[in-house]
């Protein structure tokens, strides 16, 4: 059997595919009567088999020419497969601590096999539900944040290597148009694939449509997600492309990455919690009101933005003399000037951060793609109510986040919204 | 002779390109005797010859692996040309009337054919400088600025097309660092390119060195022109790359093309109508003081903009239910929310264009590149003069252009500057 053309994969295929790949088969010892598959993707768009033999493992993602939750109906680009892997090995290289090492990448066929992120490594959306605390997380994240947004923008590098990946990820634009309409268009009309907690959140939704000031901020973050390319982000960073331990934090699924506005990412981690944090009341119960992991969230919010704030800073310091091209020594390198300039750049990043995380909550709600946060809450009534507080804070933070001039006054702002 | 290899022209190989290339050839009934061929180019960068003969002419424009103004040791990729004929092709499409069509391009020589613009032509900024009133250029040039900035924008066509330019125009990578380079670097930092009228000059210049508030919206500036992919920029267009008569208006020298921010092109227009307002005062004598024509330079700023302003929403209304991608109908058409949109987008772009437009007075002052409408002022002291006063409102504009809500209220500051 060769693979000269895409073919599905299916566990018969998929074991001749290893056979035939020893980047592979090395893996697993050459082993192969001890094989165990198991196809566990629950994502949106993809296929992912983990593979355990008994001296080795691995995980094989594979990409199908449309969008898995919808069917062939929703044709989407293979080779979104591409960029995925690509990015995974760039932010891989700038973060291997948080970052699934890449082992083997096939473009015919849409294929990654990268290391298999063993159990106890959970998605941590669900262990935000289960209520389980990660002590290291905003350490962690901050740490992915700050250095793949830092080495990956022009602060860090030349127009000359920042153009290349622009150019080279402008393909990857049937993803970015993706986001585009669940995002930034479909909340804000009517759509088929629209969807809320009904009756309950009705006429909220239609308050959305018919709110000019949110409209009018939609325009501007989706004008900013579609021109700015700032610095090469991951594009789907919300809480179910991150697993999670008690030590260990892990970013995968970075196929909706492109050149583009960093607070994207800041933001769909950010927006994430927030929803979470708003679903812990549909959670609560006699055992556990979930009242000191509301706290966490909150925390773990601070402390995400203070961190990323002091790590991206401090990568700017180390590098103030080297060749990146916005901020050029001879100009910048006054002690003065730089606080200022830094200042005034990461307050900036904080309101994108703000506007498209709270983007991103409102399209959790009455869009097509919702969150296990919500969706496990059985009672409809309990969920809708947390539902609606998540969103009015959402849209407040859309129209007011140049007020907010740091992040304690948010969560401040969060922990007074109940 | 063949020319499959890049050669430099001269007047002899010249001839033998015309005789061996039919849609040259054809222009001038491929007739040779009576040939005129004249090398006229001003420019800092590229080798411009008329052709005219008996029944015909046409003008061929080459790029040379270097910057004409300096020579061989600052290398300058001749694939620039590539850009300049793509982009006079696609701006041509969309504006023909203000665009010289191009007969012919040639990339291995980094050759253009294109129509020779006959006397009474001459460039703009001569045009300037002689004090002669031009009653069309408000109406033409905002004609060419709507239509060229509006249909490359998202506002009119699909996220997809937008990126397959941007893409394609990042590889025209050197001329935008040569723009970060002398528009937004240099004239902040001691560069052994910068030069201005000194002794008059010198405080000046290291104030603009020592200015942190000036130099932090410098940066703002510079990375909003490297980031922001908003529309297909002619990216150089200042009054020397415009030839006009008293009934006609023509943008050549698109080398300079990326998709980039919009206010870069029409602050270019409107910074150097300003500089050329600022050395009127330079050129008056006994016989013309000059007052009447420079209350024409502020009609024509105010007018243009305004011109501007009723074109590109009027473009914007007709296409509103189109393909366009930024804007869709479904969550914009109606017509409260359709007015506040384009209100806000026009005010932010006034405030790029004054931004914009301000960065390059700027430049032209205390950087690499002077223009001829301070340089053609004789006496040192009197040049000085009026460098400073353009300095100051430069500087001013910089620095507070998001509080000016109008054109006439920055024509009225410039007016009461003097
Ligand atoms: N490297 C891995 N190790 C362990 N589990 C993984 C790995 N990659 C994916 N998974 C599992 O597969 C699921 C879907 O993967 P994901 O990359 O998010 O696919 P999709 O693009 O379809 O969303 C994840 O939620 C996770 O449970
Ligand atoms: N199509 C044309 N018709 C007439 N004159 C032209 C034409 N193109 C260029 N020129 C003349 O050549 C000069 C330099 O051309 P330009 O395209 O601005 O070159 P550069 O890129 O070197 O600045 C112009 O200022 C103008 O005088
Ligand atoms: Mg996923
Ligand atoms: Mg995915
Ligand atoms: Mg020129
Ligand atoms: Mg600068
Ligand atoms: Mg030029």
């Amino acid at each position: 059997m060769t693979f000269s053309q895409f073919r599905p994969l299916d566990e018969k295929i998929l074991i001749e595919y290893i056979k035939s790949t020893p980047a592979l088969s090395d893996k697993i010892g050459n082993k192969f009567d001890d094989l165990k598959i198991k196809e566990v993707g629950d994502g949106n768009l993809n296929f992912v088999y983990i593979v355990v033999g008994s001296t080795g493992s691995f995980v094989v993602k594979q990409a199908l020419p449309y969008v898995r939750l919808i069917g062939e109906s929703w044709p989407m680009s293979k080779e979104r497969a591409y960029f995925e892997s690509l990015t995974l090995k760039k932010h891989g290289k700038l973060c291997p601590e948080h970052v699934p090492e890449v082992y083997h990448f096939d473009r015919t066929m849409s294929l990654t096999g990268m290391r298999y992120l063993e159990p106890p490594h959970i998605i941590l959306r669900k262990g935000l539900v289960a209520g389980i605390e990660y002590p290291m997380l905003a350490e962690h994240i901050s740490n992915y944040m700050a250095r793949t947004l830092f080495h990956t923008s022009l602060i860090y590098r030349t127009t000359t290597e920042h153009k290349r990946d622009v150019a080279e990820y402008c393909a990857n634009v049937e993803l970015c148009r993706l986001t585009e309409q669940v995002v930034f268009s479909d909340p804000y009309r009517v759509s088929q694939h629209n969807r809320w907690t009904s009756p309950y959140l009705d006429r909220d939704a239609e308050a959305i449509r018919e709110d000019n000031t949110l409209k009018l901020e939609a325009a501007e973050l989706k004008s900013m997600f579609c021109e700015r390319a700032q610095a090469l982000i991951h594009g789907d960073l919300h809480t179910s492309s991150i697993m999670v331990t008690q030590d260990s934090t892990q970013v995968l699924d970075s196929e909706f990455a492109f050149v583009g506005p960093m607070g994207y990412d800041t933001g769909a981690f950010v927006g994430n919690l927030i929803l979470a944090f708003y679903a812990q009341d549909g959670h609560a119960n006699q055992e556990n009101d979930r009242k000191k992991y509301k706290e966490w969230i909150l925390k773990t919010i601070e402390e995400t933005w203070v961190l990323f704030y002091k790590k991206f800073t401090a990568l700017w310091d180390e590098h103030k003399n080297g060749h990146g091209e916005a901020y050029l020594p001879e100009i910048y390198n006054n002690p003065e000037l730089q606080l200022l300039v830094q200042k005034k750049f990461m307050t900036d990043l904080l309101h994108d951060t703000l506007g498209f995380g709270a983007a991103k909550m409102i399209r959790r709600i009455v869009g097509v793609a919702h969150v296990e946060d919500f969706e496990s809450i059985a009672d409809a009534a309990k969920r809708a109510k947390c539902e609606r507080q998540a969103l009015e804070m959402a849209k407040l933070l859309v129209k007011e986040r140049r007020k907010f001039q740091s992040i304690s006054e948010v969560v401040t702002a969060i922990r007074q919204s109940q």
